[in-house]
């Protein structure tokens, strides 16, 4: 088998090339002067108010609805302690982001997958699994998820939102990548379409830089107030000097201004993955996702997510173990292609040795 | 009863003319610039690898013995979910920091309050609770106890972790205050007695800035592997900025600068709260503390902590409930003087204060 320097098929990461470094420097030494005694001292568990006030009203919201926390999946974390009890059921598409899982099960919940299809989860399977039982929790990346790609049509959002209201669970919309539209129009978020039944998670991560861990939710006032007690009772209030260089980035309108550079950035790297995957696997079945961080491909083979990575580690590529995605080991091989933080040339040789450890286990 | 402007004893906060507002913008330009594909982007979750080996060094352990959270509390919640199962038994001193108590019973712990001397928990009171239950967990503020302003003896210290060792369980030292030493000797650390049996947290949030939230832990390496797969499990990795800036600060030799001048800062407001104690409440019972950021104060009379700060409230007096600091209500009442983030003046006015609504009730 041939082999090389390692490719790296692991983590959704944007690649360094893309931080604002000189902007982010220029906010810190302005905000940080402008605002010590805020940004040095304890906080409040809700987050730095003008961020939090900004945040509401690019959504259109009262700052009473919008918490920042040290990163969006802190929040789903908080969001267990609030609402789910020991046993309570959890639906998730499956695959699905394997941390949401697994904070779910820390949570003592049951998770239960509902299959995803090219336009988000399969409408029928989901009403007959509430049929079986209603769930405490639905959570659904509608935006390019994570792991397929995949983006839920304006149809079935608006099912999901009315099921949510007919059988009183709340949905948790997790939309860190919904910015990083490459092609298509935008779908109606779920939270607008049922703004009381929805919490709506979000991130920086994506749009300036993960290690801010700057994320937040807009929710009902009467969910955030509960978040924010849980928030204080864990860590006193978030990390404040990143939360004022991020509300002074986008103050001055770098946010609007770095979205275009980061679709640029991109967007090429998606149509690489697809044009490989099309050239290299074409037995393979993936989704043609219009925007975010990945492409998820199934392998028609019945083999491990372990399996799988312990092969491709022989010819240094470097994978997850796909199985993680699904609450339920999956019937096929799944990978998740996170192509943001490599190169064009790394996703095609990527792609290339993918391609030979299938034809290896299938010859 | 006279009144005036609000003076407020309720949380342990630096005042703002602490922080060394300069030199952390100075080091944010430095290690941003230095260093910004690794602080702007997903970090391990073990921390910022150059302020753990700093950390580490300065307390002449391994780099895998420390690991670096968004605040000790946040740090003291992974414990709980590292070490606590349902029902275990966790022994603190009475009183004690009220989130640990709130952290341990998140937990679904028990939580024991052994009473406190001016040298720490009360021995024989700890040995006769030690034969009815071990607990699993034992916490201890052993340097200028939030809420007492007490210290650990030597000999006490030495004997907690015998019996640590004796009995199989783990010590927590909070020592967030023990850098502020206004006078006396610095005593061994429970960590240096007892390098198996204890967990040390620590934090830079009263050395530089509490808005950093940044927190540490010192402890076995199975220990830290175990806290760091449950930090990675809660928010990836903790905020990297703040890791950059406090390492910049730390690595140029501020923070040996920076403690003697909070020393110059504090000692006069710890000799102003115990003078006025002195002079307007000699009924009072209160530790003389050599370091920190209390003074506790019992009061000799038998009213809840809720129905003082009522009382409190009408003289403009903001007062914590003191029965918080306690696992069962205690008999008398307790007032925390947090000390550093207010004036001479405002001490003296709330001292007085205090004295009038304690005389009101006794009357």
């Amino acid at each position: 088998m041939s082999s090389g320097r390692p490719i790296t098929f692991t983590r959704g990461v944007p690649p360094a090339d893309s931080f604002p470094v000189d902007e982010v420097v220029e906010c810190a030494d302005t905000i940080l002067r402008l605002d010590p005694a805020v940004l040095l001292q304890y906080g409040k568990s809700t987050g730095y108010q003008p961020l939090r006030e900004w945040i509401a009203q690019a959504n259109g919201r009262a700052v009473d609805d919008v918490l920042i926390s040290n990163g969006s999946l802190q929040i789903l974390d908080f969001i267990g302690t609030a609402l789910l009890s020991d046993n309570d059921v959890v639906f998730v598409e499956a695959p699905t982001y394997d941390r949401a899982i697994t904070t779910f099960r820390r949570h003592r919940a049951r998770v239960v997958g509902i299959p995803l299809q090219n336009d988000g989860v399969d409408i029928a399977a989901f009403e007959q699994a509430l049929r079986r039982e209603v769930p405490r929790l639905v959570y659904i990346i509608a935006d390019f998820q994570n792991p397929s790609g995949a983006t839920t049509s304006a149809t079935k959002r608006r099912r999901l939102v009315e099921l949510a209201q007919e059988y009183d669970f709340w949905i948790i919309e997790d939309a860190p990548y919904r910015h990083l539209r490459y092609y298509g129009e935008p779908q109606p978020t779920l939270l607008s379409l049922g703004p009381q039944r929805v919490l709506q998670l979000s991130s920086f991560s994506k749009q300036i830089s993960p290690g801010m861990r700057l994320g937040y939710v807009i929710a009902p006032a009467e969910i955030i107030s509960r978040l924010a007690r849980i928030a204080e009772d864990t860590y006193i209030s978030p990390t404040m000097p990143s939360e004022g260089i991020v509300y002074e980035y986008c103050r001055r309108g770098y946010l609007e201004r770095n979205l275009p550079r980061l679709l640029a950035l991109y967007r090429p790297k998606l149509e690489a993955t697809l044009a490989s995957l099309r050239r290299e696997l074409p037995e393979a079945s993936f989704m043609t996702p219009e925007g975010g961080y990945f492409v998820g491909v199934n392998l028609p083979i019945a083999v491990s997510g372990k399996e799988l990575a312990a092969r491709a580690a022989k010819v240094s590529l470097v994978l997850t173990d796909g199985d993680g995605f699904f609450p339920e080991k999956p019937a096929q091989a799944f990978v998740r292609i996170p192509f943001c933080g490599i190169t064009v040339p790394e996703i095609e040789e990527g792609v290339a040795r993918l391609a030979q450890v299938y034809r290896e286990l299938t010859k």
